[in-house]
């Protein structure tokens, strides 16, 4: 058996980053850049109001008058110069003139006519946003997964378009005699409904890959081939089952007839069977076990990392989170185990579920949390601290 | 001024949830059920072998002689009784046949010709999945937000297609003289690039709406007009800027004349203005600061509780996560402060950071919290209690 650490870092050899692609900014949540983005533009552009009031020269004294020559906006700056008396209307977002070192605010003056009369309220602040006080010219984003405030970043350093990796395109597999597609009438005897592959393809998509389902292979070994056929251009396969060393898991009683290049390991952990890895004609393909909740947890494990690397993220293997476990549990074997479970934000505890079995595909959906036992553990108590790894 | 809370109940006022519409699974990542999903089989729709080995009757005894009689593989069910001291060959996922009460690992016997002999290992698990374990017939998946796991649930329930809120359509409209589109060539005095609808079309995106980022809206009544007009079909419009009572600050000042039926409010926070909400043409709409940090934090704190509720989420304001303060922050004022911050899930801790200028986009990409202070309260100190707010 290989430890999970060692099964990661195999399937990782697998993996190169992908190339990049530019992209429209609205296009762009969720991508990973690919190079570091230079600022084109220095924000803000120029020394500009942070408020609504009058810009002065010198610091605003409480009692003073000053003379309105004019009136900034944003969009609309003044042409000019003030001098020591004078005063700018000035707006949010507008330019500060030329020799105004102050803003005050309009709600701390009164004004008759032209003229303005500072109040008591006035302060030492200036209410002044500095030229390149964001950002200046040629400043760098470094590299990372484009969240909602990221793209904003990116637009107000003028960039219409940014370079992401292209996201890897993942088809799934799934394998054996007994499955039927969701939305069948009553199976048959023996029949069941093959479900991992949508959680799969939905566990790829939250990753950022782009998922083809493909359709149900029979224990055949034609019909494995024809659909194994049919990932061509992916950039990595999944296949769902027939991994085992059962007479019927022909993918891998027969790699070498489908034209796989394989390696099979068993993994310390559980739930989990032993995993296989590879290639087929060049692409990286990941082979899952058929039970639901075993191919759940080894996707998360595996699959994903291999994503987050597809898309060029130096460290894709995040390190499990610290919770306070509630309840008991008893001690575990020789594998890791991943008990599926709830982690409550809010107190940092966590509850794994009562049933563990790896056939229970209804607690997984119940559970947002892998709580992870180690190896050898002795049994763990009520109010301990145990780690976990969020379940997307 | 009123509270976040009050604010946030005034905006769902404003917002029903959206009617159902009828999605494949594949569609359904991120989708909120609109009513529950009753299961249409019962999971596993048989008695199933968990492993690999050989069905019995009786517990298995070690030394024990069965005799072969067939074997059932997923998919292949054996059409027979087993009787005591038979054995049938049995795969996992395979009907146990009518008679057995026990599976023992292959790996647990030995096998000559049509004759196996149980090990010393046999032991009295039955390794046999009952009929209906996962779900039973009608068995009902709640209304939620679906994710991997339930969408592969929703598949063994035999569902193809799931009944979802619709998608809330948001209209985004950035108004002011000074914005120009990303990827300008280079801006004019006084001129910047509007950066705040992209990062706020994403945040819709992150709660699962559908964004549409219309043209930037100059501070002139007729073009303003014909850009709320491009909003037509749309289920809320936000608008970005011109919300204040600035003499430019057009949605403001000529709500009526732009067709807008608008409550104005003070609300106690920062970094955020006087925001407004109403109607238009019957559209909700949200009128957000133009201030690109402020509008962040305004549309984390009452768009998105918009967009879940339209989506039928009946919790829409999710409440601050705790975490423990790295480093002292001062006492603050009236209004509730949402400092731009880091948290560190690993340890628990949150770092606020030292430039807490609004106007900061770089500064809020760094972020992946906001930092919770309470109204008037005194100093925070390092290693105290405190509360966040995940940025999507």
């Amino acid at each position: 058996m290989i430890s999970v650490e060692e099964a990661q870092a195999r399937v990782l050899r697998l993996c190169a980053a992908l190339p990049a692609e530019s992209v429209p900014l609205r296009a762009a949540l969720g991508r990973r850049l690919a190079a570091p983005v230079l600022a084109r533009i220095t924000q803000p552009p120029f020394d500009a109001s942070a408020m609504d009031g009058y810009a002065l020269q010198g610091a605003p004294l409480p009692g003073a008058v000053h003379e309105v020559i004019g009136e900034a906006a944003a969009g609309r700056p003044f042409d000019g110069a003030l001098m020591p008396g004078q005063a700018l209307r000035i707006f949010t977002g507008a330019p500060v003139p030329q020799g105004a070192s102050h803003v005050v605010l309009q709600e701390d003056v009164t004004r008759i006519g032209a003229r303005i009369t500072l109040g008591a309220g006035v302060g030492a602040q200036t209410h002044i946003r500095r030229r390149g006080q964001d950002f200046t010219l040629g400043d760098a984003l470094a590299p990372r997964r484009l969240g909602p405030a990221d793209l904003g970043l990116l637009a107000a350093m003028n960039h219409a378009e940014v370079p992401v990796h292209r996201r890897p395109v993942v088809a799934i597999l799934a394998t054996g005699d007994e499955l039927l597609p969701p939305g069948s009438p009553q199976p048959g005897p023996g029949q069941i409904i093959g479900s991992s592959g949508y959680a799969i393809a939905a566990l790829a998509e939250c990753a950022g890959a782009e998922a083809r389902l493909l359709p149900n292979a029979r224990d055949d070994l034609d019909h494995l081939r024809a659909c194994l056929d049919l990932a061509a251009g992916a950039d990595l396969i999944v296949t769902l089952g027939g991994a085992s060393v059962g007479d019927h898991d022909l993918i891998g009683q027969r790699a070498g007839d489908l034209g796989l290049d394989l390696d099979f390991w068993k993994v310390a952990l559980r739930p989990g069977k032993p995993m296989m890895a590879g290639l087929r004609g060049g692409i990286p393909l990941l082979g899952l076990p058929g039970n639901p909740v075993s191919a759940h947890v080894c996707a998360v494990l595996f699959l994903l990392p291999m994503l987050r690397a597809m898309q060029g993220d130096p460290a894709p293997c995040p390190p499990p989170l610290p919770a306070i476990l509630s309840g008991d549990l008893p001690a575990n074997g020789p594998r890791r185990h991943y008990l599926r479970a709830r982690h409550d934000p809010l107190t940092g505890r966590i509850f794994a579920a009562t049933a563990q079995d790896s056939a229970l595909t209804r607690v997984l959906a119940e559970a947002n949390a892998l709580l992870v036992q180690a190896e050898n553990s002795g049994p763990l108590r009520d109010g301990q601290a145990v780690h976990f790894l969020p379940l997307p």
